[in-house]
């Protein structure tokens, strides 16, 4: 009886723990797309003026990561030429010293689609880190990676327009959702690609801080945000629609 | 005669070299606005898909540059608080190296408020490359350091609206232009503030490349863009107008 109180006790301070997430850490690996994590880390950024933020990247390994698809070995460009995308983000820290961490970012790109095993232990980390988190934020094809990691099982979720079909590939158990400029299902929000990973993190940023905090933080980056989450022009141009295309719904 | 016809060829060769631009230097200082350098990016890295692009970072030193205003040692946080946004981005080439440039950006962010001679060397580099540029772009107070290079003077130009006083104090010369989202004036192109260095590389991209690259590449990035110059909610959200604010016109 004693222990069940424990439990009870626990979980109450667990769901009363009211003072907003701190520490956000944003996942790298090669290839990742540099305005998936610039875009929440800058919305982040402009907060950070209105109270105490912290973020970081995290990574395997300490080593510089490419953002550039074209240095990917595995990577062959479409076209009859191959551009040149200089630049490295430096990881904070790797999976094995990561300070605390209320947030996960995971952003999207060519990256996660790294044929096996060059994600296994990005994968296996998200898999770990997911019931300690407050917070897991996907943009764009980061989705993916969620997906493989099975947290987003049974849970609502949306992703990358363009590449749709390969993505919703990774989650059979997912509930995509196909019209969705982004996506909360309890404590996980995704995005649709690139750009709409400002919008998330606005619209998460006026849900668990304020409305007031978002409004200042857009207007300091003169962005225009999305207040509709279900309004998505992509995938009206990309011919996606709930009835066709989202899965397991209802 | 020899010598003047040399010149006027030589000068009519350099006119009707009328290959677009492909390689993009972006330009890197502790403290800069990470959307600033990345939003841009990303558009020639959408656009790197239809041709061949190469993007890569410039700075005074090898050393990685932090993003973090936080990080510097001059800044004083306004809060009770100093917030840590950690992160680096690694230089390609230093100012000694730099391989073919046809575009150099300038983003902006705290770093560039940073006291002389913090600057001093960077400012120098702008008003020694401009001349063998085919194009320069600034990104919110990236303008401030192109206007204390010298290279906006007698030329229109905006700026973050925000910042706006504190800002075009650096270009007494400079015909600064209130109520724009951006501006281009010869092979000047500058923005407003952070999100609006989207909408310039965007524009350029439509203008230099074509429209059809342009709609591409923000589909591919799932970005709304904004298609009017001159329409600035940011400017009449900070109170600025072209009569009141505008400097230097007519």
């Amino acid at each position: 009886m004693r222990g069940l109180t424990f439990l009870l006790l626990a979980g109450i301070a667990s769901c009363e723990n009211t003072s907003p997430p701190a520490n956000i850490g944003i996942l790298l690996f090669p290839g990742f797309q540099p305005l998936d994590v610039i875009g929440p880390l800058d919305v982040f950024n402009a907060l950070s003026i209105q109270r105490y933020i912290h973020t970081f990247f995290v990574s395997p390994t300490s080593t510089p990561v490419p953002f550039g698809a074209y240095t990917l070995p595995w990577f062959t460009p479409t076209g009859n030429f191959s551009s040149e995308l200089e630049g490295s983000f430096i990881p904070s820290y790797t999976f094995d010293n990561i300070p605390p961490m209320d947030i996960l970012i995971i952003p999207g790109g060519i990256g996660t689609r790294a044929p096996s095993p060059r994600l296994d232990e990005t994968i296996k980390f998200v898999r770990d880190v997911y019931p300690k988190l407050g917070y897991l934020m996907t943009v764009c094809t980061g989705s993916g990676i969620a997906a493989r990691a099975g947290v987003l099982d049974g849970k609502k979720a949306t992703t990358n327009k363009l590449s749709w079909a390969q993505t919703i590939a990774h989650g059979p158990k997912v509930k995509w959702v196909a019209e969705a400029r982004w996506v909360k299902d309890g404590n996980i929000w995704s995005s649709s690609g690139v750009s709409a990973g400002i919008d998330v993190a606005v619209a998460f940023v006026a849900e668990i801080y304020s409305e007031a905090a978002a409004v200042k933080a857009t207007n300091m980056l003169e962005y225009e945000r999305h207040t509709n989450a279900t309004d998505d022009p992509f995938a009206i141009l990309y011919g996606l629609t709930n009835e066709k295309n989202s899965t397991n719904q209802g």
